[in-house]
C-alpha cells in the first residue's frame, strides 16, 4: 500500500522540524501545499499530526512554530530508547567513563552491598534527535566487569546484560526536582541552576537481585515520568 | 509499659528539632545526659533514632546538627497527610481559593469533559510542622459544589469526598521538575526560579470516574516520589 500524501508530508516536516531551532516559523500553508502539490487541507492533516506529537506548535493567525516534543517516561518499565522511539525521536548515547570505583554509602546501600565495595561505574550522556537529554551515572555489582568491558555501551545497557542471561524486569525509583550542577548543566546545554528532573532506579533481574543503580538527570524541560498508583489494601484509608 | 528511656528523649528531642532553625547545633550529648538524667549511651540511641528519620544529622567530632527529613511519596496511592504522619510531620493546609471556574483545556481533558465546562477550583497551601511543602490547585467536576462548599477544606479532600460514597482508589500521575514562579515560590518560601517538584494527578473513583485533577507544587529539597516499576507483558523487550 502506497503511504498516504499526508503521512509523507507528516514525515518529511518531521524531519525539517529536528534541524530547526526551537520557535522557528514554519513556511504558511498555502506555500507548503505549492511546495508539496497538495492541497491546503492535506497539508493542515499534517501539521495537526505534529502538532499532536509536540513536534510543532499552532497559534491560529500566527503561525505554526517549531517546539520539541517532551517525552513522557512510564507508567512501566520502559527503557530510554522505548520512550524516545515512541516519541519519535531518534535515541543514541556517549559513553562518558567505564571504571572500577569503591561504592559510595548511597549506592552500596541501593546495590546491597557494603559501602567500599569494588563496583563498576558507567557514565553516559543520553540524546533525542542528537540534543542531549540525560546525563546518567549507573553503578553494577562488579561481576559485571567483564561484560561491560567487552560491551558497545553506546547501545542498550540492559540488552548488554540480557546477553548474558540477566533479565531486567523490574526497578524501584525515585524521582525529585534538583538544580543542576554546573558540569552536569553544561553536558545537557542548560544554564547552570536550571531545574533538573533527577531519577534514581535500582534495577532487579527476575531473581530480585540489584543489577543495576542508576542516578540520572533529565532535562526538566523536555521531560516527565509517569505513573499509575493505586491504593494498596494495607494501606489506611486516610485519604488526601 | 512504660515508654523506654531512649524513646521519651528522642520525643522530646523531635519536639525540640521542629522549633529550631535547620543548622542548629544541639546540645553535646554529655550535657543532654545531665539534663534527662541518663547515660550516654541512652542519649546516642535517641540521636541516632532521630538521624535515621532525617531530623538531624551527625557530623563526628563536630556534633549533632538540626535538619528536616525529606518526605517521599507513594510507591503506592497515598495521602499528603499519610505520607507526613509516616515521617513524623504534622500536617495541615490552608484554603486559599474556593470557586467555579470554566475548566481550562488541559484541566478538562484530564477531567473528561468538554472545555470551558464550568468545574470547582480549590486551591490549598500545604504544611508540615507548620513549614508549607506542598501549592495544591485541584479542579473537581461541578457535581461536588455543594459538598465542597459545605466541608472543612482544611482537612482530607479525599475524605470529604468518602463521605459521600465517593472512594478514591487509583491515580494517574505525571512527575515534573520546573522553576517555581514568584507567586508560587513567595508561598512556599523559595527563592524565585528555585526548582520544584509538580505533580499532577487524576484521581479516580472506585468506578474509574475521574474525580478531581490536582496539579500539585513541592520544596523540591524536601520531597520525592517514589514508585515501583514493572515491565509490561505487552512491552516489547527493548530495555534500556
Amino acid at each position: 500500500m502506497p503511504t498516504p500524501k499526508h503521512v509523507a508530508i507528516t514525515n518529511a516536516l518531521r524531519e525539517e522540524c529536528r534541524d530547526l531551532p526551537v520557535g522557528s516559523r514554519l513556511p504558511a500553508e498555502k506555500e507548503l501545499a505549492t511546495r508539496f502539490g497538495v492541497s491546503r487541507m492535506t497539508v493542515r492533516q499534517a501539521l495537526d499530526a505534529l502538532a499532536a506529537e509536540g513536534r510543532v506548535e499552532r497559534a491560529p493567525g500566527l503561525g505554526t512554530f517549531v517546539r520539541r516534543p517532551t517525552v513522557a517516561m512510564g507508567p512501566g518499565l520502559t527503557s530510554f530508547t522505548e520512550d524516545m522511539r515512541r516519541r519519535g525521536l531518534r535515541p543514541s548515547s556517549r559513553l562518558i567513563a567505564l571504571e572500577q570505583v569503591a561504592a559510595p554509602a548511597d549506592v552500596a546501600d541501593d546495590l546491597g552491598v557494603p559501602a567500599g565495595t569494588p563496583v563498576m561505574r558507567l557514565e553516559r550522556l543520553r540524546f533525542a534527535d542528537d540534543e542531549p537529554m540525560c546525563l546518567e551515572e549507573g553503578h553494577l555489582p562488579i561481576r559485571f566487569e567483564r561484560l561491560l568491558e567487552g560491551a558497545d555501551l553506546e547501545g542498550s545497557l540492559h540488552r548488554i546484560l540480557a546477553s548474558a542471561g540477566v533479565i531486567v524486569d523490574s526497578a524501584g525509583r525515585r524521582v525529585r526536582a534538583a538544580a543542576a550542577p554546573s558540569r552536569d548543566a553544561q553536558l545537557l546545554r542548560l544554564s547552570t541552576g536550571a531545574p533538573a528532573l533527577e531519577i534514581i532506579d535500582i534495577f532487579y533481574d527476575t531473581n530480585g537481585r540489584a543489577v543495576q543503580r542508576s542516578h540520572s538527570r533529565y532535562r526538566a524541560d523536555r521531560y516527565e515520568v509517569m505513573s499509575d498508583l493505586h491504593r494498596r489494601p494495607a494501606a489506611d484509608l486516610e485519604p488526601q
